[in-house]
């Protein structure tokens, strides 16, 4: 997969990586990471019956949890190595239930800044061979540096 | 608690119990339903490192599956009994670290209409006996009505 | 441009320009409609002083007024005749300042069901021949039916 | 008016209304500075037909450019001397159609950083002698410190 970034860690898949692996709700949802590139990470779960709300369907919360991971982790590619990533706010519309098989949240990049990122996740929703987009977020992302 | 709201519903309290026991992801997050009034329901939920980042904190997807029940169900209070509530979009504010022993989010109704809703949550952690708003959320809901 | 969409009027571009001219601030802020298809519809502003903020950009809330015009259009292209267009909600980024000569939003449905639509704009500033995005909105808007 | 914050500049309100002023915008829709406290700023407009959408309504982005200037300058009362404002994002619910003679953003600061902000303005309509809450806004605004 290009990209337009340019990614100032060269080691920035490993640093996504390890990051990851500490986020101890990523193991509780069976979180996947699927792709680290510059300005770019997916993040997958398989339908769980224990992440659902009324309807059967996967929470929105939940949802909003790896979407919120892959704008995270998709602006923390363009990091350089000493920094630290922080959401500050995100906006998460609903556009269909969250039923299906497999959930895949694709982060980008919207901007890229010294302090400040916008990333966007779409959530894609995998049923009967076909994929649907379920939600879609918008977050701003800080980078926070060593004093 | 005293409310500006009247519930259409008399039975609103039973009808919002349920449809929470109904969502799995509140037994998987360990959260209870505090306070179910007109326009207001409270939902909480003790730490657990099975829901955090890679700081120790509680993961802001999880802040939000909070934040969003308790708006909606805030929402379903208000609704008439043949209605389902839907949400479809909601924007979160992370003002602190989600630091502490238990954390609750306070949902309320800002606006009741007929098929749309405007609903607002504060998450409150609470940690050596002081509560402190770590996020907030503004959410729309939808009710939905049997054609 | 072709779409996606499929337009249940007809009479959408009569329908939408004739609200455009009704809209007064369009005149005030001497907007002009560009581009009107199914699904999707841009509004241009020239730079002017008269709009600017502090520092002589153009100010976020006009920046959001023709972002939003151009989201709620978009959507009422793909309206039945009979019904308005309403703007419930809109979440808007600020990626760089408003500075150029010409200010383009270029509004595009996202999901379109029977009552609620979810539309995006970008905010593009023209400016030494050079087209750079300076802003982005997600709004929802709803379809109001005749009773 | 009393307030938790306190004001690491006493010449805040000066600077408020200098900034304030030079916003040519302000002038264009009439705007009016109201109130300047620490954390607090209202700025209201009258009704003006130029303003308003197609149903002669005040445009939510006009309603927008009061709130985000209240949010703005809210923040702004309580940044240091050296410091400029910017808005980096804003989420805006209209909650009633913005009927009415006067309109007035009331800007409250939620939470104070060194660098982030976060504010609500809530837009209030003044007809018949009362005041409706018409809008609302939460807005991430920074404090852009000299290098």
């Amino acid at each position: 997969m290009s990209s337009e970034f340019e990614p100032r860690d060269p080691q920035f898949k490993a640093r996504v990586t390890q990051s990851f692996n500490e986020q101890q709700v990523m193991q509780t949802i069976q979180a996947a990471l699927l792709t680290v590139e510059p300005g770019v990470v997916e993040i997958e779960i398989p339908y769980q019956p224990e992440l659902t709300q009324q309807d059967g369907f996967i929470h929105a919360g939940i949802s909003s949890t790896i979407m919120d991971s892959a704008c995270g982790y998709a602006a923390f590619t363009l990091m350089p190595a000493e920094a630290r990533v922080l959401t500050i706010e995100f906006k998460v519309n609903l556009l269909a239930p969250a039923a299906g098989i497999r959930f895949r949240a694709l982060g980008k990049v919207r901007k890229a800044g010294r302090s400040v990122f916008v990333a966007e996740s779409e959530l894609w929703a995998n049923a009967d061979g076909c994929d649907r987009l379920v939600a879609s977020m918008t977050g701003t992302l800080m980078a926070i540096y060593p004093k």
